[in-house]
């Protein structure tokens, strides 16, 4: 029978240590950081060919070697993934970029990109014969659990912050999971469901926590690739909450370099944009520090962006200045501006934190940081639509 | 240079008198019946290889020797097509049947089937030169053309009834189209369309009132046909409003038929579910009429089954009949009931429109007309999340 999955073990972000991937694993305890997947990568070259990879049936699966699953029947799938690469011509004329594309992942199931990484996860846990999951959301993460735990049969629990969009509150609650508001943000919700994990037998998905996630966000960056060519864009500005996205892609685009399927193995710039009114990353990166600070009075209009430290930071301070990007914060007034001239000029209504890319992308533009020939890639991470309550 | 379209002519649906593709066409106004267009079928066997559509980069425009944009630099496009069809264990196993797919819609565009139709309806307006649009919507279809419109730089006028989800107000709005809502039903506002389109040289692109919405709409037949190996489902269930997407699936499986890509060339039954609020089609089909009479009194949840008569009327009876299929009609408490009951099982937060084919399935078992053993693709044509409000 064909292999589904390549995987091998997993191993600490942080010292190394490698833990068995048949065995249900949360991060790190020693280093407090998350662990990452390995998979065979040199066994997959002979097995995979790069191009024959667009033929299969679409989303997120036609990767499944490069995903965690070992036995197809334990996929939970809504068909996540496969989402377009769009040229935005109009707003590039405005802006002044030649080559801009956004990637619109409010076309995934439940409308945002949060599909990719709970459907990996979720997978993966009922392969490891998990029933049980628990999370903090600040919205739509908690969606897309809710979509994922009813489609496989389990139990889910979200701890959302009150003031989460309503959207996401009901589209938990008609799926099934039982939804706990909390007073506070993320990482108040993310002690709820540290103690559910601890005490009650729950198995934990925060973001980080458990080491899936980021492998299905990682295919958007696959994706990129093969959309492009096998060449890879200039700059990648991505809205930085978790940050499980931008890990994963730069995660993706090493493994694509060990691959060998790059026709050019220059990497992108990777751009962290966050919301003024919650930047920890933004405001580590300006201070040359390692870690993040935890934001205090964290507020934005961009929920997904409300999160005062993720438990990711290192990683993503790290990843960002190893591909010598940088981080970039923007008012919700400009991220309202943004939206609105998104929506009007090419049709797009994103959610404000994918408006918030192209208000940072302005704001690099406009420092020199990035230049007009280059080939830009913004992010629109879930569809406008869940935000309007 | 390779061919982007294959078109020939437009024929109308009841005399069978031949229009010109290179001009701005409407409907027959001899017979007030629509137009059907031809393509050169016999020239795509030999040019098209089936099995190789699936290679081609993602989306509906993969299918454009079937479809009628001539130069491609016309295609406006947001990533529409290609939806996932969704195996239903769960469900299946509750309802007693074996094989049941769902049809997921909701991830295209603007988060409706719309965004097919509209997508082909712009796309060729732009070939023709058309500089504004206008439409009666119940919903989704104005936001769909809110979008396309802007993306082509286009104006576009929406008449809606003031019932109608606030969602879709809204992504009109933001989109900047110009929204008009109006007391009354999809009648009332096409009535407001019409004279925009009579008095003020606005194109208007109400459904079957030009030739091309139905284009866009018949890819979600050769997508079934492709998913399942170029077999054909026992039974579809489709929610029947103004039917675009019945008349346009029945019009792909006769090009099917003639193209030879059918493994079996057996056809579906095709049902159509009506609210039994507004069940005009349902009607008909039950009196043997070979027309509809419009509904008095139409009222449901399921606005985009709010119709009280399709322009349409005739073919939609036509197409059921001939496939040897019936039409349902389902009330708004089992819509509400199997809405939950697919959220709970299946993670899929579906429209009342997409609930009610579901609804209407359960019907037909009860009824004996679908048996356990039989290939079964129910239809959620929209994101459930475009309702909460």
């Amino acid at each position: 029978m064909e292999k589904n999955s390549f995987l091998i073990n997993l191993s600490c972000s942080s010292c190394g240590k490698i833990f068995s991937s048949d065995q249900v694993q949360t991060y790190c305890v020693d280093c407090n950081t998350p662990l990452m997947v390995n998979y065979d990568l040199s066994s997959i070259i002979g097995i995979v060919d790069r191009d024959q990879l667009a033929c299969r049936p679409r989303g997120m699966w036609r990767w499944h070697e490069l995903l965690p699953v070992k036995d197809p029947a334990n996929i939970v799938s809504l068909g996540e993934g496969d989402t377009p690469l769009l040229r935005l011509r109009n707003i590039s004329q405005t802006i002044g970029v030649k080559n801009l594309f956004l990637k619109e992942e409010g076309l995934n199931p439940t409308g945002s990109f949060k599909a990719r990484g709970l459907a990996c996860a979720v997978s993966k846990a009922r392969e490891l014969g998990i029933r049980k999951v628990v999370l903090p959301s600040a919205g739509n993460a908690g969606g897309a659990l809710a979509a994922y735990a009813a489609r496989a049969g389990m139990d889910a629990l979200i701890y959302m912050p009150s003031s989460s969009p309503h959207a996401n509150i009901f589209e938990c609650n008609i799926t099934g999971a039982r939804v706990e508001l909390v007073n506070g943000l993320i990482d108040t919700a993310g002690k709820f469901a540290n103690q559910k994990a601890t005490h009650d037998g729950w198995f934990n998905t925060a973001t980080f926590k458990e080491p899936y996630r980021v492998e299905g966000k990682k295919i958007m960056g696959y994706e990129i690739a093969e959309s492009m060519g096998w060449r890879l864009p200039d700059v990648i500005i991505y809205p930085t909450g978790g940050g499980t996205g931008l890990v994963g892609m730069w995660k993706a685009f090493q493994e694509l370099k060990t691959l060998g399927w790059l026709e050019d193995e220059r990497m992108p710039r990777l751009v962290a944009v966050q919301a003024d009114g919650c930047a920890p990353v933004v405001k580590a990166y300006e201070t040359d520090a390692d870690s993040c600070e935890p934001w205090v009075n964290a507020h934005t209009i961009a929920a997904g962006l409300c999160v005062p430290k993720s438990f990711a930071d290192r990683l993503i301070l790290k990843n960002i200045r190893d591909s010598r990007g940088c981080a970039v914060g923007v008012s919700d007034e400009e991220i309202n501006d943004w939206q609105g001239l998104l929506a009007r000029m090419e049709g797009i209504f994103a959610c404000p934190e994918g408006a918030a890319t192209l208000a940072g992308l302005v704001k690099l533009i406009q420092q020199g940081s990035v230049t007009n020939d280059e080939n830009v890639v913004i992010f629109n991470t879930a569809s406008g639509n869940k935000y309007i309550i």
